[in-house]
């Protein structure tokens, strides 16, 4: 699993949750984000680059950092569209998360959900010059989480994934807080949970996250979605 | 599993590609026809209903009737939606299949589709007199099909059924042409065939069907979705 | 050509002009009022209904009307539906307009065009008992007007129909200005030669009113949407 | 201010905040019950009548039932609509709140917002027989409230209602938890506040609760809406 | 207030009645124009900058000139939007207003909407180090305009503004015909008071502007759209 | 008429069919190509090309290639809008084919459908200084096509184009055909003809291809739309 985040908090802030599940299940998973955030209003860029090492490693997960003209100042452009399918084709993931691409959030997320979304396009696609190493890779599912509830989608496909298991929620706590620079004005660790238990108590769960999806789910059989059984 | 439709042919043409699938898997698939087709153009309420009988046994299912104001003359009434919230808690299903409510369709589509929907949740209420001696049932999940292309929801989740395993096509098209009364003056095997044939080729697959959900989808981890992986 | 309106004076305001045009080209049309405003504030029914012949009268066009369970009672049922679809299959219009289905505005226009819409589909249905003496009948479009600017959709394909044609807005107007009982305490003739002046200058025309359809238009070539050569 | 609910504590879980809010400050407010429960799960008729009485009580608002065809059996009917719109001649309110008319949630919430939708607008035509003692009455506005967050609408315009106020929350808490035979197997108190305290986490706020509108605000000058200066 | 417009004379035609509106009432507005209208058709881009400015005494509003790439080269950079942060940093107005981001209109209004609403977001956060000598801002409330119809967004809360005051209109009349240059082709003026027409004629008022905004309201209580009593 | 297209296959894969309709029936076409085609897996970029005129030439069209940055590498900019914009002016067709702007497709199909848009406008304008020799130039109506399934826009106004007559779908397999180079992997003529069968049995028709339009249609009458009366 392939997770981007624009500035160093917004993997953990956005779908930490979902990271923290899918690690503790044992899942290998990468992060990479795309800025150090050294236009937040708190926090060094080395700083917050510690932070979200830590933060990481308390997922057991890898962190590596890409560049996208840094933060406050990401744009859709093919070079970095680019850029992100080179990673894709290096990691080869069956899964990818990204920023939603809704309008009316910081612009940075935007950019980057458009970029990851062109990105896994490219990426199958052989002839590209500066790709031209790599061997193409078609990603199973890209799934867009959102950084605020601001930023979830309504016309999109919806998962929601259960955060009820085991450690699963401490983990994330714990992952939030590691980004102690972003903690001293504003309340995000509540916020985030009280979103996470907002979206549980709607579907009988303690927490959950939600992903969204444009490309359709590809199934053998209803029964892999047997889950539903279970839903109210 | 539980299939509504509103005239004897709509599952097997909006849908019956998916019930040929999991009845091959060896799922219980019970249908429930809501008229007889009598304000159709061609077949007799008899010819039809026998129709409906052999193409459900085709699929190995199990076939029952119900009484919604007759074919044509649907209408979103409680006592409808409380009638089929009662099959609904005598089946207990965990998944729900009907049509979609894609306004620009045939008026009973639209109507069945509003009907199941709310009979889903007055299923799960404890209180309603018509009711009183089911058990409430809480259904896992409520599926949307399309009667034909047009009926297919651009703002739902999509998923989308491969139909590629061996024999499952060939039994969806037997359960079509059970239907021959309706074969007549149209080729609705064909264009069923077509629809999934273009489905199939977007994504990779011989055929493939899909369906649409209102509610998320509730996953314990994402693993549950893995299909995804091998998507393109 | 056909249309239909829920009250009196629905038809004139909503799409006089484009009748106007119509008619004045040598087009056939028939007017179908499905109330006689009782439950509006001003004018009796008998009153209203005699206006509604004038308007027509000034158009050249036949007036008849239906009964929907009165001014204000409109309902989505299929009885109903029935009975506009046997006008339907009495006229065999090739067009057919109806009030759009906007859900915020009047209830009974909202009601009327999901009838009319119902009806389009049944009217070509061969087994409707209710029906079964008439010939069925394929309507060629049905184009949804706008009975005030807040009923445009804002989701369909739209149709700009010039009325710069000598004339047309002048037979308009004293269509409009036939229902006198309505224009006692609100300025309705000013609010829609304002509306038709507004579309017209968006598009480089006089005054011109829009259509709305949701069935795609069937073109031997694009050469029969020719004027839009000439469009900005 | 009149506010509508479909059982007899919708008010108090979609839109207390607000009814608090507003009593605090000296409103006069009025709900109107439009069924007594009778279908749910929990709790007798009466017993929900008398928590429906208290909870008004605690706020100091009036109270009374209307009949629309009993718990889970509401209909969009003109006569329901026309039994609503006699209240609101009755009532003369500034301000009406109704439950959204999102679709996927509870089929009496979907039916009880068209009629209070429908009613508005009838409430002003001077000719309908049913209200002829009644002089007719224009609601100033129409805000839709969710009773729970699926059914928040996500296509119209929205106001935040700041419940920060002393006293509001705890006055909005005591007011469901008069629901007592609702809490036994949910914690809706708790699905309430968390839903609040997210709203208000997203604006700077304590708590807040939003309201949806689909007719423009219609205001003097942007000072009108002077709050925007102090939003984030 | 602080209002953007991309070409000299766009402010005036498409929110120069509120401009008017809230300079009658005292306050105090400021017009920054993106380009000097050198694409244009007519008038040179000194004469476009003079008319702009003899517009802007006639509001007695203050007016800078931007620069985002020259007329019809504007891009959706975020340099361009940090540039546009400063001026808002400077300002600190409590109410923005940018042209819609409505996709099928003149690129430039696009891009520049696109531009503001970055803009404002970025105008908060503390690092950005182009902006590092100003304090950051929080904008109360970002206002859309349509500069034509066909902007007009449709998905997004409306505030009507009610320009029937006296003066109002003759003072936003003055202000476009400032513009002298633009309207020796195409009747603008025209346009825009039929526009005023129809949105005031709609809402029971002389002539109207609407405005658009895409975040919540704050209020502190419903009293605080007290207007809408007196809505219809 | 004047045909776009990202890559040098991608007019005759989504909008060949009408293409050779136009052309059989005697209009001028030409088309425009904005790469070669050097990002794809499979062709060298002067095979494509060569596959490209030869394509052309089978439908009697005109073809030339644009620079937009490369494959892949498209970027909506001014100055690739405006250079599409002085072909516009250059060709003064009535009618303009684009790839349609849906965002989950190849970006470079997103892109240009967007430069088409903006070209359309800028070509209208008489200043803009990189277009000062050429006439001003308004294009009568831009449709969109969508060179897969998925790039179908649903919120656009949508003509069905017949294919059935003599020859059409012939000449379009075969310039679909001559793109050998892509044809080696995947069965793109099989995917496009299922398409066009789809959207033809929908309407009655042997193969049909959709167009979209944003802009309304401009007609004198609905006599124009004549083809409607025989639409089902």
């Amino acid at each position: 699993m392939l997770a981007f985040g624009a500035h160093p908090d917004d993997i953990e802030f956005g779908c930490g949750g979902v990271i923290a599940r899918e690690a503790l299940l044992g899942r290998v998973v990468r992060l990479v984000v795309c800025s150090r955030g050294e236009a937040g209003t708190n926090g060094t860029p080395a700083q917050r680059a510690r932070e979200a090492r830590r933060a990481a490693s308390l997922f057991g997960a890898t962190l590596e950092f890409a560049e996208l003209g840094g933060d406050a100042h990401f744009e859709v452009r093919p070079g970095y569209a680019i850029r992100l399918a080179a990673i894709i084709r290096r990691v080869r993931p069956a899964v990818v998360l990204a920023p939603s691409v809704v309008p009316n959030q910081h612009p940075d997320h935007v950019a980057l959900g458009r970029l990851v979304r062109d990105a896994c396009r490219l990426a199958r696609y052989g002839g590209l010059r500066e790709l031209r190493r790599q061997q193409p890779h078609a990603v199973g599912q890209l799934f867009y989480y959102a950084v605020t509830a601001e930023a979830e989608p309504t016309d999109l496909g919806r998962v929601l994934v259960d955060l009820s298991a085991p450690g699963v929620v401490a983990a994330w706590r714990a992952a939030m807080e590691a980004h102690g620079s972003q903690l001293q004005t504003r309340n995000y660790v509540e916020l985030q949970l009280t979103r996470a238990r907002l979206h549980g108590l709607r579907a009988g769960l303690a927490q959950a996250t939600p992903l969204f999806f444009a490309d359709p789910l590809v199934v053998d059989s209803l029964a892999a979605l047997g889950r539903a059984a279970r839903r109210f």
